[in-house]
């Protein structure tokens, strides 16, 4: 845990993974390089062609903050989330001007905020590269199967991409280690705000509200790409439609799943079950109450943690929806079903069985995952010294011999996020390290050895007091003289942050070696060969688990049956008027009360649809046939929270906010007429 | 959820229920009229004869906030454990005179400072009145099986104890329904604190160290009995052995153990693991983190909320515990095999099987668990409203037709709690019920009709502050003009909480209806066939679940293997000061600096026995085989966490401090001649 922005990005989900169950024909978060064009036919009478797909994929955006986005004119303008864009507000916030509070339009391009840390990446280029990466792994074992696939990475990554400033190469393991895809990318690594609603109105109905439908939010912002100090040129776009959805019409969602846990193994789900969610459960959930405490003291904290505790809460639900379906023996009955029908078509007498490989790691597993867990505190100004450390010591050697997200492939994005000037929050970051601190001590022991490595005989609370008040890393000047000094700058540091995390540097790596000997290489190679189990039994039916990389989901615009009611499709603006209470977080955003007589209230607000997401998805264009964009998908149903490890697509649904409603909004409610005429092309 | 004081007493814990387990000889928690004396000889060569265990009895006292304690001097003198007071030392504590912090002797006896709300509880006797009961109940079903229970144990209960002012009856139910035994207990309603330790000496290790061990705690309080302003005579007392436990020696505790889970059939255990524990963890977790900011804003929120936050994170660490033994697979493997072995022992074709309709119970809870959860919030405010509207409308009707919790037999306590002064703190009950009523609208969600019901347009946060605000029941002058006042007064009364308290009533009833028809009642009707299967297939082999009723456990002083290492029976004073590294939870007690130099360094401190206990029994006695007292039992290790389920006598530990370090503090640390001399008998 090496940042409080923990869970920046929502996190989306859905249902039930069963490679045969007919009920979930929409399933599947597909690689844009495997879209399953028959079966989508088979179920549509319709599937895109590769020119469609090509065409789509070159408008599609990821948000390294943890988002998904895509373009939407010819200069350079990308629809997200307004909560993937809360963070860059904040930080461009001061307490006289909060644009949480009231929103933000550039008045023109010059007052387009950049936002600190996020980079847009568009995919230019898959290769498939899996030979390579097996050949060199070979027949190693453990660690150094792990060491032996990095180093090959690291080389093809910096062969794939000798220009660095505006190419990102990154190769990405996909089923769990069954093959190996090279993504190019082109990367725009200045994105500024160009509008965003008032967070009322984007996180009307706040918690109680998120992952629940009918939803009543204006999920959306527009940022825009730059280089040079210039917009940049983006002929791909999609076409930016202000309509309403129609009800059973095929919708396609392209984004970036984050991660789904839909092909591991029983002992995998049991792992997560029996001991890491229980810890996330308490862990966060006592963040929550630390969070919401502190805001109530003032304005200005409220104001400060607002998009943290948004995050946190948002996680949390994810989790707590995990807990529920992996606790539910019906749910969980499925699952091993499958997995008992893979079995049986897989393992013979004598053959190597790949579950029992699975099932030694997890148990290695447990008896360091807390350690592992625990090794380090959280916190914004520990994350910069951690890194700082590191990279230091990592660019002394080779490329293919580096930590893990140091290779010369990561290190242009560690810099960015490292250098870019963006506002700390001390009394945050404190909180955030004393919470952490003392989970640590809670979960390892007082009389542990790790404990006391990061303790010593000091409180969680004193010592996260005397770091953060002592270190000097808040300043980005400062953090660019440690960085260009390399190894001599950091040992000779004697900034208490630094210092700190000097002394846990080699504890945290000798747990690293450990997981790769231990769990990372077993792991891959037994999932390796799970892959081709899978393949050999059902084909190419199967789609990978997400990886933070581009995907493109199939469904419809469709209700669904909730408690013998039938959930209507969408939301009208009128909506919120009604559902307004004046109580925080049902309290009516000042902008909509001021111009409610302007607003079309029967115009789509937010909708529903098929489509399999999970978080990482957030911000992702809902494209129609056509190709033009009728949405923002933003989050998921109360149903969908058990999508990690399945998908039911009877019940499991994706929420968008409509263009209809965007549009309604830049007209009426936030005018941005620019922004309007460079939507519709003129 | 009606106190903010939800966790007063510390909950202690154990681990494996098998009935045949041989390794779990110590097992056990058992009725004091029903003590298995002859498996007891069996395996210690000895064992109490009924004189011995009467003696004991007629000491032993059950202090109705949550604990256990003992007689151990002829004038009504009290020992129990320093986290049972902590409650009455807050209360008694100013910002100027702050007890929790400095400890208290009370240089005379006039100077001994009341308890409110607490009282002290002696058995006089127990008498089986299962069969009027069972004849009573009958052939009915669901509810009206649980009003004909309520109204025949109404009529026991007032029959029994004409006399309430000194005396109380309690019909309780053990196995589940499967006996019922009238306890009659001689009551002491004036209960007052003579001595305490700094909180320092009491909670050194805080958190961390809670549910460890080694231990280094002065977990020890004196409280005094009175009656009409006087101490009371106590002949029947514990005789104070200030020595040293021996390694090996048999131990008895006798106490209150609360409750246990150790009969429940797998449906039920997995209600717990499914649907119930991830609630408490999350929602616990949270409402500690409010705290721990809350407390962090001065040093009089530290010292106001200091023990309900105590009481919170030792509950949580508990439910933590029990989430990973129903997580276990190994553990819950074992409870499942006995389950199958009794099934095996009992089910015949065409039978009925009460497991069946345990399931159904189970079941149909489901449905309404979380409305039931939610329906109220906590608070002691509200507590005390909620109070007065119930007790108005049931004082009205017959003894055996009232609600549960308000006949005849318990309405003494239940006036006196309410009616007790002792000071109310604003801020935290608002805090409490911001948190609980923000969970009631997370777990019922938004749009619920009970949400709607709890907040109607105002938030938890506005609405709590109202009430609290408002109200003027933390006057107990006005709670009693209210109680005095019946069903008029509450009618026209104004008071903004017990106008929201008769709102939230009838719903809440409703919920109880729901209960008694499709939980309560069959559940009762199904354990009590469960516990004649038990006793037709193993004898009387098997103790009842715990009921915060007296029972005794026996075991020995003994270590247990950890990791390959034998841990020690106890530690020594000594250690405290190896231990201490200066910052908190782990800073010296002043007292102990400052006296270090008269401090036997050899006596020992805390030290573990293999008896069998869970939380409730906090403040029980440790007896030796010849009647006296050697400790005061107060936490288990941490393999005892998992005690609500099961007991493993291999691993699972009672921590006790000893007698032998509470002379030392009245001698040298916390000097009271006075006390020691009354121990001693002179």
């Amino acid at each position: 845990m090496s940042s409080n922005r923990i869970a920046r990005a929502a996190a989306f989900l859905s249902f039930v993974s069963l490679p045969l169950a007919a009920a979930n024909a929409d399933e599947g978060m597909w690689t844009i390089d495997a879209f399953p064009a028959a079966k989508m036919k088979a179920a549509y009478g319709w599937a895109p062609d590769q020119a469609w797909l090509d065409k789509v994929r070159g408008a599609a955006v990821r948000l390294t903050g943890g988002c998904s986005a895509s373009f939407v004119s010819p200069d350079g303008l990308i629809l997200t989330n307004h909560h993937c864009v809360a963070g860059c507000t904040e930080d461009n916030s001061t307490d006289a001007n909060n644009l949480l509070k009231t929103g933000y339009t550039a008045v023109s391009r010059e007052r387009e905020l950049k936002c600190a840390g996020q980079q847009a990446e568009v995919v230019t280029s898959i290769a498939d590269v899996t030979p390579r990466v097996k050949a060199a792994i070979g027949a190693a074992k453990g660690e150094a199967a792990v060491k032996a696939r990095s180093a090959v990475i690291a080389d093809i990554e910096k062969a794939g991409c000798a220009e660095t400033a505006t190419t990102r190469c990154q190769v990405v393991s996909l089923y769990g280690g069954g093959q190996y895809k090279l993504y190019t990318y082109r990367k725009y690594s200045d994105v500024r705000l160009v509008w965003t609603p008032e967070a009322q109105a984007a996180q009307f109905g706040g918690d109680p509200d998120n992952f629940n439908f009918p939803r009543y939010s204006m999920d959306a912002s527009f940022l825009r790409a730059y280089e040079n100090g210039k917009p940049v040129a983006t002929p791909q776009h999609l076409k930016w439609a202000a309509r309403a959805p129609i009800d059973g019409e095929a919708t396609f969602v392209v984004g970036n799943p984050g991660s789904t846990a839909r092909l591991q193994t029983q002992a995998q789900l049991a792992f997560q079950r029996e001991v890491a969610l229980p810890i996330t459960l308490a862990t966060f959930s006592e963040y929550r109450g630390r969070l919401i405490t502190a805001m109530a003291q003032s304005p200005e904290r409220h104001r400060e943690a607002f998009e943290t505790l948004g995050g946190i809460e948002n996680s949390l639900k994810v989790q707590i929806g995990r807990v529920k379906a992996l606790g539910d023996p019906a749910f969980t009955g499925k699952l091993a079903a499958a997995e008992a029908d893979l079995q049986r078509r897989t393992l013979t007498a004598g053959s190597a069985n790949p579950w029992t490989e699975v099932d030694a790691a997890m148990r290695a597993y447990r008896n360091f995952y807390i350690a592992r867990r625990f090794s380090t505190p959280s916190g914004d100004l520990f994350g910069y010294a951690m890194t700082l450390v590191r990279a230091a010591a990592e660019r002394t050697k080779p490329n293919a011999d580096r930590y893990p997200g140091y290779s010369d492939s990561s290190l242009p994005l560690v810099e960015k996020r490292l250098l870019d000037e963006r506002p700390i929050t001390p009394w945050l970051d404190q909180l955030t390290m004393d919470w952490s601190l003392s989970k640590s001590r809670e979960y390892l022991g007082a009389d542990d050895p790790q404990t006391k490595l990061l303790l010593g005989k000091e409180s969680p609370e004193a010592l996260a007091a005397r770091l953060v008040g002592g270190t000097k890393l808040a300043d980005p000047a400062v953090r660019k003289t440690l960085w260009d000094g390399g190894q001599a700058a950091i040992a000779a540091s004697t900034d208490p942050m630094i210092v700190y995390a000097r002394t846990l540097d080699a504890n945290d790596r000798g747990l690293q070696k450990r997981f790769d000997a231990e769990v990372d290489g077993p792991l891959t190679a037994a999932q390796a060969k799970l892959a081709d189990a899978r393949f050999a039994a059902y084909g190419a039916t199967q789609y990978p688990d997400a990886t933070f990389t581009l995907r493109v989901s199939y469904g419809k615009v469709a209700g669904w049956m909730e408690r013998g009611q039938m959930v209507p499709t969408r939301t009208v603006l009128a909506g919120t008027f009604d559902r307004a209470t004046g109580a925080d977080p049902f309290d009516l955003p000042p902008a909509f009360i001021a111009n409610r007589a302007k607003i079309d209230g029967r115009a789509t607000y937010d909708f529903v649809t098929t489509n399999d997401i999970i978080g990482g998805n957030s911000g992702s264009p809902v494209i129609d046939k056509s190709g033009a964009v009728i949405g923002a998908a933003f989050d998921g149903n109360i149903n969908s929270l058990g999508g990690n490890y399945g998908y039911d697509g009877t019940i499991n649904r994706t929420v968008a906010v409509s263009t209809d409603a965007i549009q309604q909004a830049l007209e009426h409610i936030y005018p941005a007429p620019a922004l309007v005429a460079e939507l519709r092309g003129r």
